[in-house]
């Protein structure tokens, strides 16, 4: 499959040129992020102070922004770092961790969307629901139901902001104005876990890093990252905490070959 | 034994309801509290921003509050957020991690005692003697000595500001004006691994929002993870990196017959 | 050899006596430096606000700085912190994180080699270079290549600072003004890891607050660090996930025997 073949060279060119990835996320996961990051083959940086942040994104080749713990001057230097990206023309990766849950969330992206031009959000249904103004039931940062399908909502956040809409789940559903992917790799141990959304979304961050075409990339991170877990939920069984550390052992492991022989994508038009 | 039959009761609320748990806490054990109460069958939220915390506390079951890592603008945000939980009614557990060390943390958690109605305090013995103003040798954040027994600190804790009191050590004391109980679960790996004392304040919360009964909630916590400390360390033995990793699947894996059969709880009047 | 016999010393004197180390570090890596303290055998405290930093350096034995994820006010507490250090006369230890790649962190850092006297600055070789300018080629916090030596660029922080300077590397040097060491500790699966670098520098801190020689604090702790890599290696193999956890696991198990028979240092004159 076409797709396929392109992520798996995307991943052998993440692994040779070791691009920079600069992260603006929340404390929960700061570590966990950067340890997915650097196993895939990547490197990450993590810097937040508004002072600083314009010049260290003047060096990366992708810019995640992930509002897990914001606070308004977080934001402002997601702002910042966001237009530095623009100017530069790298990817920007928005993860709305709890939009829907407090207004500051839902605003907070809203901001940040309108006033960055952002190449891929990926959250979980109940996220892009909120963000695009459909009706959903989620619990903190954990989606219920939403009242469209996810397909429907995944092309209502495509359009509206204008970028590649990643909105997991069961299956996870990748669309831009023009294609729709559904990604059915993954394992229900990832939900057993803090932060492997977060990951996921800095695993795309790193995809998006080394490959143009933004929807390749969101694909690309979600395949690989579902890959990895289904590897360590195989020698780990029904223990999160050694699914945990099993996880980083797998995206280290994860092979080109692995992408082309595992990975499950069926693509559509949009 | 009673008590132990409703706390695996609760156990078993707790993963059938996943309760929201916030959680105001720091840096330090950000991951490894959420990571805890995923693990046993609630949900963590964590924020901390002061233009959100209200409308969080509004969605969540529990609050919990750790001053681990404090500055100024995170105790008023800790402060609002307790004020809301007191109108709401949900429980407000207080993790007074450091009282003792300096004035910041003694005069901080006397204020959010002073000014939010706090259902459960648990701390060291040092940092309980602390708050009650009694002579104590402390070491940064571990508790060497205190002038009178852990049960008369506790009775005293839990008198003065009408709260229970989990005071943990060898032995954990739990007491309210009436009730006082002894709980031997527990493992001295628990003293190598960072945070563990933070972890148990979150399990605690985890019971308190699926159990009326403060007091019985906060010798549930205690139980379970003590419990869940013996387990992991019968697996890990002397290996603190694995005994890590090891508690998070025990904290899945313990069952309501683990509670029944393994809880060891003495209570006699307070 | 002497020194080895010294450091065998250094780590019974620091699990008997069980040192306060104070740590203002970044966000990523405060757990894991936390636990690789405690696990060594010392006792970590992490504080940050302004308000108290001075306070909890008074019950301390070492200070550790890390600038990994500044902002800043954190530089201001270190300062604060850094001078109540100087006072009482216990050692500071800098991790210069990123030096180089923003002009932030390379101020920040002259600024607290100004105003605090530093015991030992532990960095890679770009960071050491940016300290002292020499031109060097960095990504984001990794070091590519610096235009002299190794032991030139650290002998030239040591002189510019009146300080030891230990810049890790394939071969780590430390140095002061009359003593060169190569150390040859280590694996390569460090650097699969994040954070492992502060590891290094709050093992350092853990030395020095046992042992009065700095030069000797310096090699011990890179000694020991790079010893315990080696044995997580051993064990984890290409599994980075695996060896963080073995790497905690190692520090814990490390012997006095294990310094005296595997540490790999060559000193000479400066």
């Amino acid at each position: 499959m076409e797709i396929l073949n392109n992520i798996a060279a995307d991943l052998t060119a993440m692994r040779e040129k070791k691009p920079l990835v600069h992260n603006i996320t929340n404390y929960v996961v700061m570590n966990e992020t950067a340890n997915a990051i650097l196993c895939l083959g990547a490197l990450p940086i993590m810097s937040h102070a508004a002072e600083e942040v314009e010049e260290m994104v003047g060096i990366a080749s992708a810019l995640v922004l992930n509002i897990g713990t914001l606070s308004p001057d977080w934001i402002d230097a997601m702002e910042l770092a966001g237009k530095r990206a623009n100017a530069m023309g790298i990817p920007v990766v928005l993860d709305p961790v709890g939009a829907g849950a407090t207004k500051l969330r839902t605003e907070s992206c809203k901001r940040l969307l309108g006033n960055v031009r952002i190449s891929i959000v990926r959250g979980n249904a109940g996220e892009a629901a909120a963000l695009v103004g459909i009706a959903s039931e989620v619990r903190g940062v954990e989606s219920i139901s939403v009242a469209e399908s996810v397909e429907d909502t995944a092309r209502r956040l495509a359009a509206t902001y204008k970028c590649v809409a990643a909105v997991t789940g069961e299956t996870d559903v990748v669309c831009d104005d023009t294609r729709l992917a559904r990604i059915s790799n993954g394992h229900p141990m990832l939900g057993k876990v803090v932060g492997t959304g977060c990951m996921a979304t800095a695993v795309i961050g790193s995809f998006a890093a080394v490959e143009r075409d933004v929807f390749t990339a969101a694909v690309g991170g979600l395949v690989a990252f579902g890959i990895a877990g289904e590897i360590a939920a195989k020698v780990s069984g029904n223990r999160p905490g050694t699914f945990h550390t099993e996880l980083y052992n797998a995206l280290y492991a994860i092979t080109p070959e692995d992408i082309r022989s595992r990975g499950r994508v069926k693509i559509t038009n949009g």
